[in-house]
């Protein structure tokens, strides 16, 4: 299943933000009881939230992060300081309850939701691991294209899917998070696609790889990126070619939580270089991204201005999971109830600024 | 109460970060199931707080931020855009709980503690309100000293005896933060007069005055240290000739947080005035203290920088109260859960970096 109509259907439906939310929640934020503008981008986000949710005094109840793994041929190549095993025992890390991503969603209570999109071998079996497996792992991209076309729609229809499914159980924000030895890799490439940025220039040591390790690494993104010519203008076309299943995956869910007027807070770099591929097939999504942080990853930058996004975090990251994600949600929140729930000047009975 | 011995006395009392805790905590963090160093200044923070608590896997049960009121004499020449008014009614507003404070704190689970420490009217009695006022207001700074030694003295004391009193219902971490209208003048004349910094480079537009404001506050600033001429030798005289009674106090919660091994999270350019006294004092409270944010106040920038502090966030907040440090108390209290609660690369069978 999963069409390329599905998916432009679904992105004919992402709506503008809400401008008489918007406006009221700014208005709001102007009577309480605090110097106009003082909190910054605390007050930026709740009035981009406001719009988010058609809604000028937001709630935010449900949070969500989905985290998608998958392996990635290229790994065959070592661009990776990890072995590929470590993804799938990743994923039972996640499920155990164990890993940084679980602690810092259980501090800010929000469930993490693991999917596998295209892990390389069978994962057992648990109540709260997804399957959406593509296929086991990517084809290796220095020699031909990461996936097939049809695989690259897949993986893009079984995010929507997964989060249409967490929609129906409730999710008032959603935060994106990857998981995939290698997946810097793809990311890079993805965006000197699609950017046309030098490659040295957005590729960077993931999870900690060498000077020597680096220059392999950039070689083989160059080599990959010559091999397989991707179309900058059909990003279908660069996630088949130079992508990762956890990449087609995390871009559905950002197009589906644009389309249901949900805030998406995108992680790091892989979760930035799906929301590259969203924002390319649907520039009307970028307004329901909120970038968490700036990674560590030299590319991220470029990515964030790309897609015109100012992150809200700056702390060094660069471990992925949704970890940046997470954080930043609480930060959102906040926000929120900074425009919700502080009182007004005249509710508190506090004199206004002099003229 | 309260003589220069007895705060000479707490200072001596202050013990250097605790070095075993801290390498413990670094060899577990490497131990933890993500590539080393991955989480940044999440590691950084967990394992600063491991040598303040003398911990290798420290607790953060206990948050508080201790908000400090008081108002400044020097509103008189008109260098805020609120009336002093505003001081009193906002203490109000924390006691009734609509404060940008009270709601960021109730949304990372911390206490706060509002203290008079020198607002001008008396202020009604409230089981909340913890009443250490040294006086109706400071002196106008700008015809003389804003207080008596003896009352800069008393307001650091004051702060000191909040903070045992408070440590004794529990604190494993606190915020600092303020109220007074008029706050960020003393607080540009104290970075002046320590660092030496000209006046235009560390005065910004507080709550929000225009062009011509600011103008007139830079000179009201200059005329203040003109006519005080502190000794930047002397924090205290610094503090008596061109600080606030709230500043005072800040500086005494700092010193007790040090004192009695509690992180210290500061919140923006009020709190950084205090805490340049406060390490002035003692530059071993250095350790102790935690920056939460950089604030729009350009003087801020300056007064970190020569604390050798850096910020854990950057959201444009300018409002005070404790806002920030609230906020960045969440992400400290996270980095130390990952410390403590994430599985070890053994515990969760992960396989760990190649060589």
């Amino acid at each position: 299943m999963g069409t390329i109509e599905e998916i432009k259907d679904l992105i004919n439906r992402i709506e503008p933000l809400d401008e008489d939310a918007m406006e009221l929640a700014r208005q709001r934020q102007d009577q309480l009881t605090k110097p106009r503008s003082s909190l910054g981008m605390l007050e930026d986000i709740s009035i981009k939230v406001a719009g988010i949710k058609k809604d000028p005094l937001p709630k935010i109840d449900n949070k969500v992060i989905v985290t998608m793994a998958a392996d990635h041929g290229v790994t065959g190549e070592g661009v990776s300081a990890y072995p590929k095993e470590v993804t799938p025992q990743m994923v039972y890390n996640f499920i155990s309850g164990g890993a940084a991503i679980n602690i810092l969603s259980r501090h800010v209570g929000a469930r993490v939701v693991v999917v596998d999109m295209g892990v390389s071998i069978d994962l057992q079996g648990h109540p709260e691991l997804i399957s959406k497996k593509i296929d086991y792992g990517t084809k290796n991209m220095a020699k031909g294209p990461a996936m097939t076309y049809d695989d690259a729609i897949k993986s893009i229809k079984a995010g929507i899917e997964v989060f249409e499914a967490e929609f129906k159980r409730g999710i008032d924000i959603v935060g994106t998070g990857d998981m995939g030895i290698g997946n810097t890799t793809p990311s890079s490439a993805i965006v000197a696609a699609i950017t046309g940025e030098n490659v040295k220039k957005v590729t960077g040591r993931g999870t900690g790889i060498d000077d020597l390790g680096l220059k392999k690494k950039v070689k083989i993104i160059e080599t990959a990126l010559k091999v397989n010519k991707p179309n900058p203008d059909d990003p279908i076309e660069v996630l088949s070619k130079v992508g990762g299943f956890e990449i087609g995956g995390l871009a559905g869910v950002i197009l589906a939580g644009a389309k249901n007027r949900v805030p998406v807070v995108i992680d790091g770099f892989i979760s930035g270089a799906a929301a590259l591929i969203a924002t390319e097939l649907a520039p009307s999504a970028k307004d329901y991204i909120i970038a968490s942080h700036k990674s560590v990853e030299i590319g991220h930058k470029i990515m964030l201005e790309h897609m015109g996004l100012k992150p809200i975090l700056d702390l060094n990251l660069r471990l992925g999971e949704g970890t940046g994600a997470a954080l930043a949600m609480d930060i959102v929140e906040a926000g929120v109830k900074i425009l919700c729930e502080m009182a007004t000047f005249s509710e508190a009975g506090v004199s206004e600024e002099l003229e």
